[in-house]
């Protein structure tokens, strides 16, 4: 059905802020199919000039953390201040009820039905690097389609934190209060990536104890390198339940976002991603042409055991390959 | 000259600890040439069973904190304790007056004389995963020389600091008192990586900023994300001016190998070491044969700049590259 649409319908559509439109491309984006996989290119060359105007926040946070509870009040307070948002996934596992806002219906509440938001579960499961790689493209159809903020959370399993930070301009990771078992599902050097740390549940008999965490990790932060581009990470509270703080974090993002337009430091970091996502598609593309002979991906995976196992050496099982290309 | 000698007796050179055996072996695997270059991967594969049983440590640390002086003062208290020290580098800049211990004759005291010890440069500059792999086969050779810790300094520019995690067990940062701009040198996520620090130049009228330091710092290490292995990072202060704290660092990552030893930890992140290695060496090479098409390599560096400028999507140039192969 998706390719009975022109590309130029395509980009009138998304334009217009058609949402319907929307979803449709996105679907095509995500398709497998070769005549798709072109088309689908082609429609991402034609809405490039359309994009690149909104403010990309990437989320995570361990389960638990109330990310879900934190993006529906976050997202609401952004539309109630005039912004169209929208929300995208990142979930390796492709399963919508491992914690995601996407498949928790019980907490999608108002902003799964406001004509100023849009929310999409992540793509069926792929590389992760193929699924960035999608998110990435549906997040430049919604820019193309109107709106100015993209959420997208990450369920927070393996590497998909660092993942998001590869297609959003700011990092925001959520957090518990206090240190020691709260600390156990991030992973390290995630802390140190966030541009923002926000301390949730900060209501009832655990205030106290959020406000004191954000002192804590304020201080931490303080101990640890700057950001190149002289942003100071800040820590903030705030409370989905009794809806305090929220206000602040976007107040927090936005002066992030003028700081960086400013310094150049925008331009400069989505100059690189776009590097990167090259990079990296080339990668894969050539490793595929190396599966594609008969064997061979088994040959490198029997190599790489006795690799890891420490009973040959990298460079002569590279040879061996490379001699049969 | 280097081709003269059999691997077999490249072996058993190096298992009776010939240290002329050893630099010739690692100017081999340094050279350049095809012959040389097969000959080395040969070595590499015959010395395999004769190596795993070191400790290697990683040192990092911007200009200025005193590193050449700490590798001095600590390779010498390893040799002092029974060890046998061998001390290479990762330097990109291949400039040997760029603060590696190894360009800085002055300082290099007693260490570089000592027949418990052996001193290399880095390789000359090639791609930065290349020399990390030159520096990870240097490993191999000292180690089936007999050398028990291997240390390799980085020259803290660009990216060598993760470089040398890819390749060593434990990543020891040296720091300078203070946060500020002492901390202004370090790259994000360095501190997250390190599994300790030690404060540096803990005498005189700057010791007691050293030890309110390591305060601040070990609670900050406090507030950031546990080590998977269970391993809590410590941090130490040090003067090899007064000789205190040396014995400190030594005993500190016994304990850690000897707790990553008895958890599997040790075993499990070399084996991730191994695969790494030849999982970049293999898409080096796949691009190399890209990059034999006549033409292609500029190709590719002008769609890149495209790419990076937000005008052609990925997949696109990606289509384009591929198309022609």
């Amino acid at each position: 059905m998706a390719s009975t649409i022109s590309i130029e319908q395509y980009r009138e559509g998304l334009q217009q802020g058609n949402i319907a439109l929307l979803s449709r491309a996105i679907t095509l984006i995500e398709s497998r199919r070769p005549d798709h996989q072109r088309q689908a290119a082609r429609l991402i060359d034609a809405i490039l000039p359309d994009t690149g105007k909104s403010v990309r926040i990437g989320i995570t946070g361990v389960p638990g953390v109330g990310k879900s509870t934190f993006i529906e009040a976050f997202g609401m307070q952004l539309i109630e201040s005039g912004k169209k948002v929208a929300v995208l996934a990142i979930d390796p596992s492709s399963s919508i009820s491992k914690g995601s806002i996407l498949g928790d219906k019980t907490r999608m509440g108002q902003l799964s039905v406001h004509p100023h938001a849009f929310i999409r579960p992540s793509a069926a499961s792929g590389s992760l690097g193929g699924l960035t790689y999608k998110t990435r493209e549906a997040t430049l159809l919604c820019e193309a389609a109107g709106f100015d903020t993209i959420i997208i959370e990450t369920v927070g399993v393996g590497q998909s934190e660092t993942e998001v930070s590869h297609i959003t301009d700011f990092f925001l990771l959520l957090m518990l209060a206090g240190a020691g078992d709260e600390l156990q599902g991030i992973k390290r050097g995630i802390m140190e990536m966030a541009d923002g740390l926000v301390i949730t549940k900060a209501d009832g008999e655990n205030k106290e104890k959020a406000k004191a965490a954000r002192s804590e990790y304020a201080r931490a932060l303080h101990f640890l390198p700057p950001h190149p581009s002289g942003w100071i990470p800040e820590v903030k509270v705030c409370s989905a339940y009794d809806q305090t703080g929220i206000a602040e974090v976007q107040a927090m993002i936005e002066r992030y976002m003028a700081h960086q337009q400013a310094n150049g430091y925008l331009e400069q970091n989505r100059s690189e991603q776009n590097r990167f996502a090259f990079r990296r598609l080339l990668g894969e593309q050539l490793q595929q042409i190396l599966y594609s002979k008969p064997g061979l991906k088994e040959e490198v995976q029997l190599l790489e055991q006795e690799i890891r196992n420490g009973r040959l050496s990298p460079y002569s099982a590279v040879d061996r390959i490379i001699q049969q290309l």
